[in-house]
């Protein structure tokens, strides 16, 4: 893919025209307040001691968006005891699910505790995923496309209540045994890049340090008509077909858009964009990136497509052990 | 797509090696039984006479698999009034809805009643639906992709409620106003087929005939091993990384394979098949038509793929004319 | 695909840089004169009432541009007697020809009486056709690419003699049995819709309506240099080869060009286009709207592709109620 | 393209199923005779000495089927006069045309003499052309798919006309001013390939060698249920839609199959085949090869392609040498 | 991909029908003894003690193949002090190098020794790597293909060089500070796995535990012909234009075909196979499994594509567990 | 392919934006004396004479950069003596190696001496190719991909030895028995024209005609930002992994930009550019032609793609003739 969005002068100080909807605040309020009035306990069962030894593993299910129980692993370091670790809450990206743990160890080997959020009806494209997307939709992950599940509406829309697991995750992660709840970060790429802005600009007073990948949903409306590529074009599929829904998707399109909620991030964050990235166009994660007014870094790489070079997690590693462990 | 399956002659007496699970017939009717008992109203609301004109359009909602409402079409010749009139019911195939009205004036105009069954959770990939898969999936149709949703348990499995919600179809259509309930048929083409197949398998008392085009959800088992074409490919890319559920989710599929169900059929069935269909291979086809043991005819088109000739219409019209307007 | 094309409101004005060719009318005038001067009988033959019983089918034959046998079929509404009825004449996209009768029966299901043309050398690809281009080319429809044929020659061309026979489908139905020739519309999409403006265009006293969806050959030399996407792309193909023709071929096309034909509509217009459309791209299909004095109307849909929804479906059959059915 | 038809020692024994129509000698004999009894002038005309210098080339147009006038291109060695010199007669492969002398040195650079037949109709997809098919086509090339112009009845059928071109081309060499003709040789590749065997076939007595590479149009019935490429494919499409002229289609390709009219070939005859040819399959061409009783050779490539690889040119050119120039 | 290879039962027995060349292990004995003659001294540089804190992570360079310096990484665990670890050797697929740390923490969270071994000349495709192709070919990794580098002598072919690199990572690894040279395992996945099979058939007696995933390079002449796929396909590619070295080429393939290594292992083996790889086909890996005299499993996923599941991977770490640290 | 890029009157005064290396011609110098100065006796054998006559064809072998031997094709006009002719340096496109002398009788028809030089370490992939890259990369052609060989330094590029390779064939072909030095052309397609372009430019003194067709690695940092096609997008697939490589290569390429050697070149120079050339885009070979202070003369072909009409061969002799047969 060449460079096909604005030149990257104009990416540097390039805004949404999208404008915000009224009451987002109160709005997300309530929805995040409907998850927590409804939450049970949190649960961890200890997964395979027989594969992963002194690195301890747990099994979690919580509760997110609509009270739904949400899986995930929890991760410690080799050896760590009770004392309190900082921690990182880890999103996957748009198909995955959690996988196995043995995916995650990373962080865990450089000391941090680690709390991988399964990602709800999602998982079986590329990894594994252990959540359905709540009751009736059976016990497990699904193969599935979720990115206009509900869209008619704000309140039944799937991310709508992804972005409250996401900000539960962070809750959870806090109240982790051996965590210590000041040193909190969140990460992601793509749909993970999404869903740690959303977790920072939601939860601010809990998320120390946001490091967001070629990040998915910001500036969305002009994400679906920039690039023909999917998951986006999902979007501009069904409203191809609907074309009576054309308006009233992009209403509730506004309330989950990275790029109007970043704003609210006080997290000192960390971006990276890839010029050459027609998943996520660089113009769409500058929306978002430049909106936010905390501290913050970005990683513009001229040939950057989505999937970004490893070489980037080198300098994820720094940033995060930086802030949280300085 | 060359001839890439059992040659003809093979195909001709081809019979599927899934054994059938036990108490298949019980479990149906408790499926079945737990929709009626949870039914609700069938309700009409007159669709746009300005548009249609004298032609009778009818938005139906019926209480479908699970007591969920299902959204329909229901039309009438132009001028017809009370009189009772032969009946079809249509299905729709994988990833459509019910769409307009004006997508289905065929059968009206050639004096039929007519039932046209949205799909739950589908549309706007090429159509348009109106009917969300259940409570927590919003208020309307979703473009996704449903071939693994709940497919650990035969119970939560998207095709068990789907399949109740075509043997609720023929039971609503036969109550309709102006339907002579015993000229009750059957049709639709791809996933359509698989409904007609299974709605004629599950109400036999109800159906009178049945015409399934290149019908999809025929010994599974083998048709996700036999084509890299989607949807039976989902099947594959889910278990290509869920090992852990390879066992589940073959046991699952037992119960909505075609091939197994239709020795129930007594319906007189017309079934079309294409010799170069990969997306559902002759032989799973075979494999259904061949265990039916009611009156039958198939039409084989060496040629055939699975976007069926238009030609094969006026048969089918024939044949729906010469069973319930002999 | 992405917004490729300009922004609406440049394509709200936006005018075709194509210079009209001298002596347009005269050119046209004759064509047509020289079709109606070889003109045979048309001749109506009664199509398979076992098939569709009441609604009347007849298979049409009547001599189109250079005299050549153009096929058709005649609808009207199931127990329609002789009154005259208000007629529509239909014409196919690219590739396709008049297909079977069960593909049309929406039309004389609502009460219009309606022709629908075969399009000459074309089907095979996607439904069927029966009519050969001219002698010398068989007995039926042919699997072809047409963009480059005769391209050297404005006379010579087949959109030429194309167009001659979707004004002589006019001038026929116009004169049918059973027809009230002061209430004719013509429609079809693409290459259909093409026709329709063409018909329009070359035949302004017969055409009181004119519904073009998403119409082909507007504005061609800027249509050839803009996308990628076949039937225009046989063109860029054919010159790519072909240097010694460049000139010749741009030549020829104007002759063909809906956006210099389109102000001689004087029948009410409308027109569909979708602005991710890349067959028929949207500042094409402006070009040629934007150039009509009649009353007019278009319908744009932000993220409609060629293959556009259903849903238009009804408005345009409102549209022909409105303008035919007063 | 992997292994996909016969094993190889199958290969060197299959024999195809289709039966020879009655009476086909008789048949092509009245097609030829048709075409001879038309036939007017051979014309030449002298092609750009500025750019050719000694090596000569003329513009040729002689009769060819039907009548029709087809071009091509006289190349004779540079400084060579009027002596008799053996000839080789070049056929185009699918879509292509003559395109320029300079495309056809080779043969002249060598001592041969070389008439290079245009395609009726093809041209423009890859090379140029300069003959339309026949009258009412136009002055020129069309870029067109012609597997199913005329296929209803093979007196109509393009390969029928294009086979008599190929005869008379033979025809029109043997008497072309400084040729030898009894040291006539006739080749090409692909299409190019079938109108060898076809031309050696159809005027035995005139041809005295055959290379015919990757040939097209043998097998034909097993050919387009074998292959999902094109052209071949084109039939198969047009009989998915067409399900009433299955049966017309594959009687007309009998007779213009060449392991039907291979087993008439008198002259020496070389063929090269790839076991990964997917356009042309290794068993089609061994069909062909099988029934040739005249001698004859064949290059066999385990992993060739239909794009055949240019190290088998040399082998060509000494073949020809050896019978041509001995 | 479908089911295309032969039945599992069959596969369960299939043994490569290419006969071992003469001298074999005389002629790998040369070319490991040459790389050891001129092996220089391995180096270690600590990297980013700033990244990757208390787990150890140095920059090795070692000499392999003709003495070729290559480059790799050695992890060990966070906080291990000097004592002697269990160590494996990571082999990476096609296309790749040995990419950053961070790719590679967890065998050292789980408390294995880790030497990571970068591939010469591979690298930038979809990670990064830091070793040329030997002298000449620059200071770093190469975007490159290379399956026919060198296919003309064995002496010369890549794999040749790139299988000693493998047994020299052997070599070297068991000599590392930190190492218990007794509990030694080779593991890598596509090209991984056939250097681990590779380096465990030529290195028998180092080699304790030996896990190849979906291996590359076995059975290779079958492959070839088997698979459109690359990389397999590079060698039909090449040899489809150099119809000249089809019999070099296959003659020099024996030599790194570890369906004929295989037999030489004496470590206990872990396969893991895709009923679904295209890329591996399942008798390509079957043939080399079927081959090992050596302890051995194989696990058997039927919808296993060559992107196997992450979920074979706490298999594989039970595995390295059980045999290095029992 | 669409028109992509510039506009044609904006094309016409384009010039790069990257700026000439210092010290460039020394830089240029020191390459070509280094190779020079190593350089052996260039060998001549006679090629089949059995299949080429009195055609003469030599099998060259040449020393070019880094002392590194170079083979080729010497070819004379049937039945030239010892007489000086007038001579033409042919270079290949990319993927590609000198052939068989079949491919390349063209210019010796026509009375010039040809020599064609192969390219090291290319071919296999659409021709043949009989020259390795140099020590270690064996005895033959390899199937390759070279764009980021060596590109970390611009002593070690591979176009940097490819460029010597060309400017000493040059040289080479002055010399070779039977050519007038003075009379020198130049030509090639793709990589052949940047060759062309290269060596006119770099052995300015050398070469009195250049015809370059399409040239590619002209204003090397805009194109591999501008297409998405490959080779170009070579480049950008490795830098998108090589983050830290990015400013290191787009270093090495501009020493190998033809759009800043094209200043030097002093020959009548003759190119050829499609404005749908999605593989060597318009504005990149503009900006090497704009460059060019001696005569010259620009092909624009408004709907040319890459693979440019055969028709524009017929132009490129006369230019050849033109010049160097006055």
């Amino acid at each position: 893919m060449p460079w096909f969005d604005l030149p990257e002068d104009q990416l540097r100080t390039y805004r949404t025209a999208t404008p915000e909807p009224e009451g987002l605040d109160q709005w997300w309020a309530a929805r995040i307040e409907e998850a927590r009035s409804t939450a049970r306990e949190t649960t961890l069962r200890r997964h395979q001691p027989e594969t992963y030894g002194d690195l301890g593993v747990w099994d979690v299910e919580f509760s997110g968006g609509r009270g739904d129980r949400i899986r995930g692993w929890y991760l410690r370091p080799p050896g760590a005891g009770d004392e309190p670790l900082p921690v990182v809450v880890t999103y996957i990206g748009y198909g995955g699910g959690r996988s196995v743990p043995s995916d995650h160890l990373g962080l865990a080997a450089l000391g941090f505790a680690n709390l991988v959020m399964d990602t709800r009806g999602q998982g079986g494209r590329w990894s594994t995923g252990a959540t359905p997307d709540g009751q009736g939709s059976g016990t497990f992950a699904e193969r599935s496309e979720v990115m206009t599940r509900g869209i008619t509406r704000p309140e039944d829309y799937y991310f709508t209540r992804l972005y409250v697991d996401a900000v539960r995750a962070v809750e959870v992660a806090a109240e982790l045994p051996g965590v210590d709840p000041d040193r909190l970060a969140v990460t992601g790429g793509s749909q993970g890049g999404a869903l740690s802005l959303a977790a920072a600009a939601l939860a601010p007073s809990r998320v120390r340090a946001c490091a967001a990948d070629v990040p998915f949903l910001c500036d969305i409306r002009r994400a679906i008509t920039l690039t023909a590529a999917y998951p986006y074009a999902e979007v501009a599929d069904f409203l191809a077909n609907h074309l009576d829904l054309v308006d009233t998707a992009l209403e509730t399109l506004r309330y989950v858009d990275n790029a109007l909620l970043a704003s609210r991030i006080t997290a000192e964050t960390s971006v990276v964009v890839g010029l050459m990235d027609e998943i996520c166009p660089p113009s769409t994660v500058f929306a978002a990136y430049n909106a936010i007014d905390a501290p913050k870094r970005i990683e513009v790489n001229p040939f950057g497509v989505h999937a970004q070079s490893r070489q980037h997690d080198e300098r994820k590693l720094r940033f995060l052990r930086e802030l949280l462990m300085p």
